[in-house]
């Protein structure tokens, strides 16, 4: 048992004051867990694009002073009443999404969208008391999509926080949470290509990079990576992506371009990119009779999907994950194993690291585009 | 062998002369089979609305003369060249799509588009020498779909001729050529609901009600039927479906209906109507995280499927299929099989039987929604 269990703990967090601004590093209070919850000791955490478009706050509810972060990996330092699956010493991630296991969801073989613990980017408290955890002078500070990780210490839904194996590193494995999941499954879990086969990856940023390591693992032989800039194809080569399409290079629709390519279509395709454009390329480049395309990017509010029924008719698939239907708490673990067992590669996902105090440059790093993951230690 | 093997066969036939206007019985001279093609007696035939469509010609490019007929049971008379999974006296049902079994389509187990002998409507000849093999007084009369079943004999390509149990009873069989089949396998191959799930069908003409046996036959426990004809859900009942839903009594768009119905929305659905706004409300009435979504109906050359990618992402699946993923050489000697089992149940499509010389009659009880299938007895 820590000695810290059932009190208040002050720590380091970097708290987001106003849209836009520099994560300013308080010292914040951090409230015991409730019944149900966890407090994690977060020893390195990395940066997800979801979190500078919610700190941007454009289009989005903004809802401040706000702790930000989502993708980690700690230590349980203490649980809250009935969690009996984790204990403290536990090595762990969060996610912004969970399983109570109990939902219809849940129970499903197929969905990892449950009912309680799916993502909510508007909740600023816990699902409890509808309180915060975090406090600075008695002012509560917002959580963020239940997971807030840049903080040293942090409240969590135990049904958010997988366990996983203590061989693990931290330092690594924390990207697991939430982008490379996400990218990853939507190749394995969802398109699931053939040996030998063709897969065409819309959007080659870390999500788009994780369905090409997918893709990689499942062994397709034509991994065709489809994006704006260029320049990302050289990077994207390490990922398994050995060909390339800029749509802008053409006159024609770039569906038809690959189609062109690929005697008809590939087999399966995944789009990583939120643009709706994208999303019908992506779809309409897959091959009639058995084709399989997958949507990841998240779409603007009024945005439509729009394609002739046709392209369904002729035997076209169109599916769509979240978190490429990953169950965190089922199958985070056995993707931890995957990168043990060496099927997995993660190191080249990683291309910063930055010590906690610096944690505003690996926003300048997203949005410069220089970075695919920045990996930030806490204790620095 | 037949003493009419290698000769041209003097028999009757319906023709079409003109666009909407009755068929005329009339003698016709049928050539006989080329290479890799088969000559059939034809015993029975049923009517299908894709005759009667490409009958009234509206909208579809006219061709004519023409002998329509597409669902049909016969006994081989003879083969061309190179036909070796065919013989003289085999029962078989042609099919207005084929099966080379060299394509990629072939060679996937996923497809049954195949590239040599998929349906082709405008085409009124024979593959081999863009010819016909009918003629009247040396006047060539069109094919329609390779099939042309419409005629006490037809010439047709042998990889467009199943092979069936010369035990099973062609007069009830012979409607497993095309809509009922489509039907079926839509549900049973495409959709695929587990037993006790929820399926809606959208569409109770022969198609949906085919689903819906479909449905029956995967032991679906709630079947609901989506029609704008109230009086269509006495006749579905004895094809499972045991809940109704008619959009126009509703205020609301019927995917929010059926969602209130079902707790979220179905995990299967059907669509069998040809219309685009029963496309939209299948796909939007599946429950999210794991329902799927399945289009039969041929929509109109403009119409555009739109739905928000949302829609996608929260893990429904939208498919489409084209005669029910059924290879029709290797998967429709099965299908007559579970048939003969008493599994799946045919007489009930059959609601009208009439002599060959009526034939006319069978256009009228389809035009006025009276038959689901009539069967034309060809000597009579
Ligand atoms: N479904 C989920 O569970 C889930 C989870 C995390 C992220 N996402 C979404 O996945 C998407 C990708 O995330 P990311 O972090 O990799 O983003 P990113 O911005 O780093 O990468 C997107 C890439 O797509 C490219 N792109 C944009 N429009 C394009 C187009 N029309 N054609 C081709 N390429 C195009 C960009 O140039 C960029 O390289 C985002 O929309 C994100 O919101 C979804
Ligand atoms: N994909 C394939 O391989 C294939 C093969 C054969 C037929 N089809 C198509 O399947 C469809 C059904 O064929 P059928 O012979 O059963 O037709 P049908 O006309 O007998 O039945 C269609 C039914 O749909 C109902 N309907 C129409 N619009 C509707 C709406 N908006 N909501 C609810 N119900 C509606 C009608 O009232 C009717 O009962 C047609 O479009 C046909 O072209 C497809
Ligand atoms: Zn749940
Ligand atoms: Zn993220
Ligand atoms: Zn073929
Ligand atoms: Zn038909």
């Amino acid at each position: 048992m820590s000695n810290t269990a059932g009190q208040i703990i002050k720590c380091r967090a970097a708290v987001a004051w106003e849209a836009g601004k520099p994560l300013v590093i308080e010292e914040v209070e951090v409230a015991p867990p409730q019944t149900g919850e966890v407090r994690l000791k977060i020893l390195f955490t990395s940066l997800c694009h979801t979190d500078v478009y919610f700190w941007e706050a454009k289009g989005q509810t903004p809802l401040f002073p706000r702790i930000f972060g989502h993708e980690a990996g700690g230590i349980v330092e203490s649980v809250g009443e009935g969690v009996t699956h984790l204990k403290p010493g536990d090595h762990a991630l969060p996610v912004f999404t969970g399983e109570c296991g109990d939902c219809p969801h849940c129970k499903s073989e197929e969905s990892n969208m449950c009912d309680l613990l799916r993502i909510n980017t508007d909740r600023g408290v816990m699902l409890n008391d509808n309180k915060s955890r975090f406090s600075i002078k008695g002012q509560p500070v917002h959580h963020f999509v239940g997971t807030s990780t840049f903080s040293e210490y942090t409240v969590v839904h135990a049904g958010c926080v997988a366990k996983i194996n203590p061989e693990a590193p931290l330092d690594k494995v924390c990207i697991l949470s939430c982008g490379i999941c996400t990218g990853l499954g939507a190749t394995i879990n969802v398109a699931k290509p053939k040996p030998g086969s063709s897969v065409a990856i819309f959007g080659l940023g870390a999500v788009g990079l994780a369905a090409a390591e997918g893709a990689r693992i499942s062994g397709a032989s034509r991994i065709i990576g489809v994006d704006l800039v260029s320049s990302r194809f050289e990077l994207a080569k390490k990922f398994g992506v050995n060909e390339f399409v800029n749509p802008k290079d053409h006159d024609k629709p770039v569906q038809q371009v690959i189609a062109e390519m690929t005697n008809g279509g590939v087999d399966r395709a995944v789009e990583c990119t939120g643009s709706i454009q994208a999303m019908t390329s992506a779809f309409e480049c897959v091959h009639d009779g058995w084709g399989v395309a997958v949507l990841v990017g998240v779409p603007n509010k009024d945005d439509a999907f729009k394609t002739h029924p046709m392209n369904f008719l002729n035997e076209r698939t169109l599916k769509g994950t979240f978190y490429g239907n990953y169950k965190p708490r089922t199958d985070l673990p056995n993707v931890v194993e995957k990168y043990m067992k060496g099927e997995l590669e993660l190191e080249k996902f990683i291309t910063h690291r930055i010590p906690f105090s610096e944690i505003n440059k690996a926003f300048d790093y997203m949005l410069k585009g220089e970075s695919i993951r920045c990996i930030i230690k806490m204790d620095e």
